[in-house]
């Protein structure tokens, strides 16, 4: 179940979070680290999913990203950031100008965004099992 | 944090999910199971929390809905609910006629409802903190 056409189910936005920690927030962040201004990052593929996730589970997917988030968290450490270096800049290929502040606090809401639409989706397989209560459950209508 | 006057934060969610574990699901589920249709629920107290979780901390809680969560799911598995208990009917005292399975499946979405309020809570409070990446994250304006 998703919200609709071109919307994801839970599974999508498993593959796309895990896509999203193989190539988006810690190699970006690598990348101003090391080129700043000078090398825009890599476009971000919002369908790589659909075909990396191919037979695989829900649960494969679970530990997929457990194991690959781990790994990124451990190496966000290693980076020892301070402000300054949190003050750089790096350049996105369609926004232009970001820091790699900004980066992480994208990574920050971005999780939170799909944890959200994951709700949504799961909330919407009950809408008829709620019965009467249904009124009262705004996120059925969300 | 919260979401505008008379909204609440994380804080004051997770005070009514404590709440509710204390006096709607399970107790309303027991309630249908010994009185039917011939006793309406008490009403839930949605203001309950702010007296209730005065001079504690998030931490205290979280260790306090995770206890009351478990205790209340082996309850549940304690009950052992059989397709035709979970057509038993019950007296909501502004709904109506009510059954144990719609309680049942309310329990589920009114958790999910919560998640979801307080993903966008949590996610305003780096509105700024993203830059340019604000327009890619429609969990900021939701």
């Amino acid at each position: 179940m998703n919200e609709g056409p071109d919307t994801w189910n839970p599974f999508d936005i498993l593959g796309h979070l895990i896509h999203g920690e193989e190539t988006d927030w810690i190699p970006r962040a690598r990348m101003i680290l090391e080129h700043g201004e000078a090398r825009a990052f890599e476009p971000f593929d919002r369908f790589a999913m659909f075909e990396k996730s191919k037979g695989k589970s829900l649960t494969d997917l679970l530990a997929e990203f457990t194991r690959l988030r781990e790994a990124n968290l451990q190496e966000l450490a290693r980076l020892n950031l301070t402000p300054k270096l949190l003050e750089k800049r790096g350049q996105h290929p369609e926004l232009g100008v970001v820091t790699l502040s900004q980066l992480l606090s994208t990574w920050v809401v971005h999780d939170l965004g799909h944890i959200g639409q994951i709700v949504r989706v799961m909330s919407k397989q009950y809408k008829v099992a709620v019965g009467p209560w249904q009124d009262y459950l705004p996120i059925l209508t969300r």
